[in-house]
């Protein structure tokens, strides 16, 4: 823990509620400090003489003026959310009387509190590891079931503990190779090299199952940019209504209305796929289509999935195969859409197209939207969405990780090479390096600095 | 008190804090079944057995899914707020969460409550009065240091003690008359009508001075518009600048430069004025401009003050005569201010409009600018802002002061006209009814629900 690197002298302050005019704010302060400073705005009660977890209602008085009636929560160190004293004060959601109760604080001798501070403190002070504190944030930031519940997963440290599993057998790996060394004299070889082996193995494979996982946290946390392309009247903005069952873009007959790329986001299953719509593809006179079709390329080289919609009445099977060969050529991750299928029936189209992996849709009567739903969500996850598994949704951990990896991958090259049993415990210890850095038992303060200043405030 | 009016079997629930992403929210309910419903959503104690005004840490769990890690806050009525059981869970900050802990409850047979209806509960089970609980949707809204004191003081009963004196004495006058109507037959006169006429007139004079005070009253509370008008080069947009310190209108040298209106809003002496910045005065041919022009004339009629702003070196003295005419006639509160003094000096201007009402100014230069703060406030205020006196501050209660005025003016006016005691007795009756809807003791649950319909949500 590193609670020693720090002095902590300074009791800091903030508010803890959204910003803007709400019924209540709660402003919360953390430090040595809290008590006696409350205590010099809160002539109700000694708040000293009260018991820890207890709520207290007075007024605020600050320089013989009342700001505000406030019921005051009480939490005495170490049981509170920093593990230091905190006092939360549950004022009128005024931003000026919040103002007004910050500033009498800070003039008591709090200090403003940085974002993420009353976390980092928590973690500093041993309430949290460096996972668990980060996944406060993301919880904060949840929008949908899926990143909810990763969030919480980890919060509640199921991440902590796959890290503590693995990181123990290396711990074991690493006992008996040095082990080894300190009888190196006398060459025996205590640790049996094929269990060692097995033993790394088992490692690589679960930590390339959670380094798998970062794609799905990743679509999990952030959502999946979705690119609908197609040629001018292929209906796109006619099916990006019908996913969203809103009129948001503008729908028309006149090829190219579509200029400016619009942003929805449609949630499946708890994944949001954030819908861009495009401008049309296909070379153009007008200026200002053209940058709309430049939009276009880029937004499908930005794209998690793209959607290719075409009308199955104007393309040819040999376009459609002239298109799949550019989407594979880019490395795109594409789903074919064929639309239009209400004007010369599904049938139709499907032995026109015989044998290609295309969707058939009708945008405007609504055919088979659920399937292309579907479809996009398997487009973006391996497997079946299992949020009891841990899921990394984190880069930086997922950059450890990788390291961590690298160093696993370094020790089995080592044992496959002969290498001696030095060699290999100087690979193991970098992976316990990184491992330790995910959970923040190895760390430095900069790097945590920057960790929590990406934090709200007041959290 | 209206309690018997309704049943309250039903318990309520909101989000308290204000909407968007926080570090933590606030979900309130309030009712019979709110320690029930939480119980059933928090394994982790058993709330029933818990102490009021505590704190308790655990989680939420819906349908065998954690939905977050709270701290649940215990009232038990009748103190609470809502003079009801009351339980605060504040979670993390996530809308995601709020409602998910919010369909929890509603699951678990909560309702949403309607905007005001946790202060309406606190009205009707007599923990404020009407003004207190109009007074909380004012502090709540306070934005300025003297809209917040206004506030403050009616919440804590400034203005409710004020009515309650005067209904005291027209209780006593009433009682006399009344007195005097048991004992008709034998013609007797217990009320001394010189006294009497003293009371009611005293009544009066108290009354007055509150129904005066709302002016002020309206300005603290929703600020002063303010037009800043003139000829085109005037300086309107420089002065707004100067005013704001800041450059949001494009300052120009070419003549109906400004076409929209511009609103701003200056902080003087906790006093807010909207500064509305417009076209110049001027008959114009372009059409833009027009309406630029007929939106001034609007907002002149609209202000509550209105700055003429000319050029000292272009207009003539009997320019501004002419102008403090038309200003007159039309009911303008307006303040002359000469601008440019840069140009041709400070005493030329003085001596060009010797005699004038004007104050003269350099926006480029910032002269005098101080002075013009003045004035506004002064021109705003009938004298000094002193928030320790009772200021009415809600049209509700300046219509029926109003009326308790009317009524007393009818007492005074029969006592004149040797009206009988009978006649002045429902006159006084009529008063008193006036005076207690306003501190709530007669009302209606229609009006009662209007009224409350006005605060936000959760409160």
């Amino acid at each position: 823990m590193l609670g020693k690197l720090t002095g902590f002298d300074d009791t800091i302050v903030a508010v803890a509620t959204a910003p803007g005019i709400g019924a209540i704010a709660v402003i919360r302060l953390s430090g040595q400090q809290a008590f006696p400073i409350c205590n010099s705005l809160f002539p109700a009660k000694n708040l000293d003489l009260q018991a820890s977890h207890t709520l207290h209602f007075g007024n605020i008085v600050h320089n013989g003026k009342i700001i505000d009636e406030v019921v005051i929560s009480l939490y005495k160190g170490p049981r509170s959310y920093t593990g230091e004293d905190v006092i939360e004060i549950s004022c009128h959601g005024s931003p000026y009387i919040q103002q007004q109760i910050i500033a009498a604080t800070v003039d008591k001798g709090a200090r403003l509190a940085k974002p993420g501070e009353f976390t980092q403190r928590a973690f500093l002070n041993g309430k949290l590891d460096l996972t668990q504190a980060e996944s406060v944030a993301d919880l904060i930031a949840s929008n949908s079931a899926a990143s909810h519940q990763t969030a919480m997963q980890q919060m509640r440290g199921g991440f902590s503990k796959e890290l503590h599993a693995l990181r123990e057998q290396l711990i074991t790996f690493s006992a008996l190779i040095e082990l080894e060394l300190d009888f190196s004299q006398e060459d025996v070889e205590f640790a049996d090299r094929t269990r060692l082996y097995a033993l790394v193995s088992n490692a690589t494979t679960i930590i390339q199952h959670l380094i798998d996982s970062f794609r799905m946290g990743n679509v999990i946390k952030n959502g999946v940019n979705t690119a609908i392309v197609g040629k001018p009247n292929a209906g796109k903005s006619t099916l990006l209504n019908t996913l969203l069952n809103e009129n948001r873009a503008i729908v028309s007959d006149i090829a190219g209305t579509t200029r400016d790329t619009i942003e929805e986001i449609l949630n499946i299953d708890g994944i949001l796929f954030r819908l861009i719509d495009t401008a049309g593809i296909r070379d153009s006179s007008d200026t200002i289509e053209t940058i709309g079709v430049q939009k276009t390329m880029e937004k499908i080289r930005e794209a998690g999935v793209v959607v290719y919609l075409f009308d199955v009445n104007e393309l040819s099977a040999a376009d459609i195969q002239q298109q799949i060969h550019g989407f594979e050529t880019d490395n795109v991750n594409f789903l074919l859409v064929g639309n239009k299928t209400d004007v010369a029936g599904e049938e139709a189209a499907r032995a026109k197209f015989d044998g290609l992996p295309i969707l058939f849709i009708s945008a405007r009567n609504h055919d088979h939207i659920q399937e292309l739903k579907d479809k996009l969500v398997q487009k973006v996850m391996a497997g079946d969405i299992n949020t009891e598994d841990t899921i990394i949704t984190n880069a930086r951990h997922h950059a450890a990780l990788q390291e961590v990896q690298q160093s696993l991958q370094d020790v089995k090259n080592g044992m496959d090479n002969g290498l001696p049993g030095d060699l290999l415990a100087l690979d193991i210890r970098r992976s316990l390096h990184y491992l330790g850095e995910i959970t923040g038992e190895v760390t430095n303060e900069d790097r945590l600095d920057y960790i929590f200043s990406k934090f709200c405030i007041g959290k």
